[in-house]
Formats: C-alpha cells, sequence, structure tokens
C-alpha cells in the first residue's frame, strides 16, 4: 500500500467541511449545492467581504477530475475559481493547461480543515452579473433558512425564482 | 371579555411565521433578525424577486407601537417598509401620521398565514445601498446556514462583517 491508498476515503462533504471552516475563518461566507442558471451546479458557492463571487468545485476522484470538459462554464459565474481536493489527492492533472493553474486556485482539505495550496486569481464578472448572482445567493440562502425555520410540506416545494 | 382580549395572544414568533409563509407563497425570501448599521434591528428583512430590499417590524403590544420614535430609521435600509401585527391587535393608531401609512405596509398575522392588508410604498434606496445590503443579506444568511451545517464551538463566534 503506498502512502495514497492509505490514506482513508474523504467524500465530497468533509471537503465541503473543511474547506468551509476555511472559509469562514477567512471570513468567506458560502453555501453548498447552488444551480447556476447554465445547467450546471457549484459545490460551494459565496461571497468575500468585498462582494466578490466564490465558486469552488470539489473533486474527490480522478476519474471525475479528468471526464468534466464543462468545468470552466463555471467560471462565468464567478470572480474567484477553486478547485477543491482531499488531502491524498493526486494533484498533478492540476497543473495542466486544461485546468488552467493560472486561472484556478486549489485548495487541499480533510473533514476538519484545508488550505490554500495556490490562490485564485481575480477575473472581475461583469457588474450587472455579479448583482443578479449575489442576488439569488441572498434569496437561495434566505429560502434555506426559511425551510428550517418552517418545514411545513405544503411550503417545501417553493423554490427560490 | 371583548372580542379582543378573547383572542389568545399570538408572540412575535408566531407572527414572523405566519408572515413568513405570506412572503413566500409570494417569492419574497426573508430572514429574521438581521442588525442592521445604524445599530437597530430589522424583525424580518428580504428580498423580493426584483431585488426589492423588505423590512417588517413585529409589533404585538400597543406600548411597543406607540413607545417606538425611532422607527423610521428602517426606511433608511428598505425599498418597503412594513409592519407586522397579531390578528386582533388594535390597527387604529398605525393610521395615524406618526407611523406614515402613506409609506408603511401592513400585515394581520397569525401562526399560521397572514395577510397583507395595506401595502408598502416604493421609495427605492440609492443603489449603492441596496447593493451593500444586498451583500450584507446573502453574507448573513450563507454564515447562519454555516453554522447550522457544522456547529463547530471555536468558529460559532465569528460573525458576517
Amino acid at each position: 500500500m503506498d502512502a495514497h491508498t492509505s490514506i482513508l476515503p474523504i467524500g465530497a462533504p468533509s471537503v465541503a467541511r473543511g474547506t468551509s471552516r476555511l472559509f469562514l475563518r477567512n471570513q468567506i461566507m458560502v453555501q453548498s449545492e447552488v444551480s447556476l442558471r447554465n445547467g450546471r451546479r457549484a459545490d460551494l458557492m459565496g461571497l468575500t467581504t468585498k462582494g466578490e463571487i466564490i465558486i469552488v468545485e470539489i473533486k474527490c476522484s480522478r476519474a471525475d477530475l479528468l471526464g468534466d470538459q464543462k468545468w470552466p462554464e463555471y467560471l462565468e459565474y464567478c470572480d474567484r475559481f477553486f478547485w477543491a481536493v482531499p488531502a491524498g489527492f493526486d494533484i498533478g492533472p492540476l497543473h495542466g493547461e486544461a485546468f488552467m493553474p493560472e486561472r484556478a486556485g486549489l485548495i487541499i482539505a480533510d473533514a476538519y480543515d484545508a488550505e490554500i495550496a495556490r490562490p485564485a486569481a481575480l477575473v472581475p464578472l461583469a457588474t450587472a452579473r455579479r448583482k443578479t448572482e449575489t442576488q439569488r445567493l441572498a434569496r437561495l440562502a434566505m429560502r434555506r433558512l426559511m425551510g428550517i425555520a418552517d418545514p411545513d410540506p405544503i411550503l417545501a416545494e417553493i423554490e427560490a425564482e
């Protein structure tokens, strides 16, 4: 058994938790599973104190990473983009051109914490789009809080438009 | 016992719930207890589909209503303002000039639902302020979701700036 396979596999929820803790300490507020208007879904999406929009795509398997040809579609909806992978993940492919290392940051996470292995470039969205996405993030997060505060089944089907 | 006192008293949490249900059906997403930058705290604050900022102030006692001289400070942080009161509350004072009936809407709520007794005028915020408040709403709601997803006590003290 080599060093990688001796590490217990860490799933996406653990990577999300570790990454969220890193962000929280740095005043970046995020939520999970945010559907984008282009049909993709961001694993984590949120806002810095400056209002920059952050998207994080979590990859826990090499096959999932290498098979994702359409990931640049995320770039249309954020000012900064990060990959997040579990500790022990082979990050070799993420240095390759197909994964735009000059643009995409890299977060290495376990279930308890995370660190930024490579910062993400700031590529500002158009102002109008950032405004729309900020509103969508706000309304989705409040919708989720409303559902937690009042889990009435009749209301449960109402999605934030 | 007259008609009013025969109604069991309804507290602010019930009014908040009924009002939130009304809003949810109308695609207005809100959260509770939002501190404003002027030191006041909005009982409910949220966003319409158009991005208009809504504030609701809940009053369950006549004394609380009549003693609140500073409520117009809410108007500086919203595009539309509503009073929300429990069914059976004497709404007479809310027709008086001091409570700006031409500006402030009125919601009558019970614990299960609510209705708009008087619509709220739209008095648009300056664009820069609406942007700031929308970001604050988004970051606060996401902060709250992060705390629910990961109630780690060390992180619990971090507030959204």
